[in-house]
């Protein structure tokens, strides 16, 4: 779930009730993955049904190995005792946040779940915005600045949340910004916990990534899971990399205690075919591949429809998202409808064209941006053998599924935004969303 | 888990190393029910294996439904919207405790995760001694006594938890306490957490049972699982059944809050398969039966075993938990083996004779007390064949895996315990461990 239960709620309710009444819908709200369940991943979760037993709290020794495994083969050495799994990377977090006993940086734009993990905590956070086109990483300066000047007010911040790539914007911040965070996070003696659940969603499969625990190997937690690359969100499993140093031993221990006392372990037969997953045999590393691909095509032909309408959009890098900037609508939006925050351009789309997408004030930015996360990954088809031709599809965006979803797009934007007319006014975007890979 | 990692893992680990050296194990120490899974559960799961949504974060409506219908069936009217699933009823309660947003009563023993969830959610608890035979919940007059004093000193006491029947002792309070604890709390303003995940346990199935929800519905909070009825802990499926009232319809919206952001929802497969389980067709309605009666016959051969070396025992009525007094061996255990408390009891029969048995201080209580808690669920076998022969015999305790493990209990006791000669000048136990029902 990407974001707090009431704003999701009013969209998919918004989006029910139209569907209800025959009207047209366009969801690109939510951050679901909606792909089918490959076939081998069925038949090792049956495969593991008679798994009944508790387990250990860190999850079997064969997913720890198969993760350790995982990490190994992207340049990261894993002690599979440093591996914990949990029912989805969500409650890991959240476990982390607690076993770190302090208050946490995040970016702004960020996953609404980082602060409100931290809120409910009892630490807190602190927002810190990003670079333009470094999505996911607190800017380092900025963090520097920040943690310093919270702490001379007695406030004792302990850690900071990457995401790599990045929800909301749909961009994987460059090496020199990785080091740059790893550096800063060390002289501020703050711990990392680089969520990575969408790495194997890096558009070109050849992009240069970089794991925060590469360079600062010493104080940072990885996180990810089989919701994204897998479309497992329903399955509940995510897997944390510990450090290995002293301190993530100790660190281990806490969560493990939190563990233990809040949701025990994942469920056994999940367990068991997360173990086949991270194992990576071809079939499903060409079903993530495939992914890769339908997710890239799709969400940069939609950045492209926004782009063309006006908007400054970061081209999409990874995963399932964009996140277009229509400041250029401001004068508009005011004078023809009465929009002057993100929240009141994301309530008229969803109103007036049931178009469902989530403000940037979801993700901790000031409401007054005008932009938009947008999903492409619930525009596959509503049917399993839809979802099945997308993945299959050479050219996904001729589907007439999904082509009439890019329509739709096109014809809602056009209604309400200055038109093309105007739009032709605008600037080159600084970014343009423009295909790069794949 | 029963106990926190550490206690948990130090018996199991122990009871590993002595395997591995050839040495004879009795492990009554973990309270996992260790049954086989039923076929018809293996199929539900399987069938569930294209749930990859991540689906309502209070459980599938066919979920609700079904629960609320187990619950329907038990004179509890119930709405399904009022239902909220979890991955596993640990998580509920640690959510409810967080909604809740105060601290809670517990008993004296009771299931150490409440107090150490208590404490991890920030707000502590107090705990309450309950009366003998009357395991699981608070005494009534104690625990207004208790709750009285600690909001005298400024505390916000706002909810008790009860479990009913009880895990450590295996008792079942009676009616008259579960009517004086509901009208308690309502003079207290006190919210209850019923916890009823062994109810299905209780070994006679005429069993007069009362849940503090018929007595106080509009403040209690029942709840259950498949962990304990259908052995399937490490599927981890809980449901919560929140009150039908306007303060249960706010805690509903909290509790989904806080499973939000903490744990999402149980696992998409999982939830389809225990939608079937509380629909209670009659295949699973005759396991849960033979699983009662194998419980409920070996724990009271346990138990007897335990009265014959002196113990006092509260007869069992419930799960597969017993809950022995060895205050009689006190001067003897002083004087043998320089044993002065329930740890260090625990501490000798582990470490000399590969019994693992959890002192009393894990549940709450003072060291002091020579208490243990023996459970006899992992005494079933160590294979599925012998499992199911358990299940399926009428005097389990003649199969020569689980008369082995009770006549090496035998001997444990009369080779650490003062032995027959004293046991016999013992009086007889208040309460003996006499069969009374299945």
């Amino acid at each position: 779930m990407s974001v707090t239960v009431s704003a999701t709620l009013a969209v998919n309710e918004a989006l029910a009730e139209r569907r209800r009444r025959g009207l047209p819908v366009l969801p690109l709200g939510f951050g679901e993955a909606g792909l089918p369940v490959h076939p081998s991943m069925r038949d090792a979760l049956s495969a593991g049904c008679d798994r009944n037993a508790y387990g250990p709290v860190a999850g079997s020794a064969e997913l720890r190995e198969a993760a350790a495994g995982y990490w190994r083969r992207r340049g990261l050495p894993t002690d599979p005792d440093l591996v914990v799994a949990g029912p989805g990377s969500k409650p890991l977090l959240y476990g982390l946040l607690l076993s770190i006993g302090g208050a946490v940086a995040v970016a702004a734009p960020s996953w609404v779940s980082y602060a409100a993990q931290a809120h409910l905590s009892g630490y807190g956070c602190v927002q810190v915005p990003t670079d333009p086109a470094q999505g996911g990483l607190p800017q380092p300066d900025l963090l520097a600045a920040a943690v310093e000047d919270e702490r001379s007010r007695g406030r004792d911040i302990r850690a900071v949340i990457a995401t790599l790539p990045d929800n909301p914007t749909g961009t994987l911040a460059d090496d020199a910004t990785v080091r740059r965070l790893a550096h800063t996070a060390r002289e501020l003696d703050l711990v990392i916990i680089s969520d990575e659940i969408y790495r194997d969603l890096v558009h070109d499969p050849g992009a240069d990534f970089h794991s925060l625990a590469e360079y600062a190997p010493e104080r940072t937690v990885v996180t990810t899971g089989l919701s994204k690359n897998l479309a497992l969100g329903g399955w509940r499993l995510g897997v944390a990399r510990l450090p290995d140093s002293p301190f993530g031993r100790l660190l281990r221990a806490d969560l493990l205690g939190v563990a233990s006392e809040i949701w025990s372990s994942p469920a056994a037969p999940v367990q068991q075919a997360a173990a086949y997953a991270f194992g990576e045999p071809p079939e499903i590393a060409d079903h993530i591949g495939r992914s890769r691909r339908l997710h890239g095509i799709v969400i940069r032909e939609v950045a492209d429809r926004f782009a063309a309408a006006g908007a400054l959009v970061p081209a999409p890098q990874a995963a399932f998202y964009t996140y277009p900037d229509l400041e250029a609508w401001r004068g508009h939006l005011a004078a023809e409808h009465g929009v002057r925050t993100g929240r009141e351009l994301a309530a008229l789309l969803l109103e007036d064209y049931g178009m469902g997408v989530l403000a940037a004030a979801e993700f901790g930015e000031n409401d007054r941006a005008l932009r938009v996360r947008v999903a492409s990954s619930l525009l596959y088809g509503d049917t399993e053998a839809r979802r099945h031709a997308a993945l299959a599809a050479d050219d996904p965006v001729a589907l007439p599924w999904i082509r009439a979803h890019l329509d739709r797009l096109s014809e809602v934007l056009e209604r309400v935004g200055p038109g093309a007319r105007t739009a032709a006014r605008v600037s080159a975007p600084a970014v343009r969303a423009v295909p790069e890979a794949g």
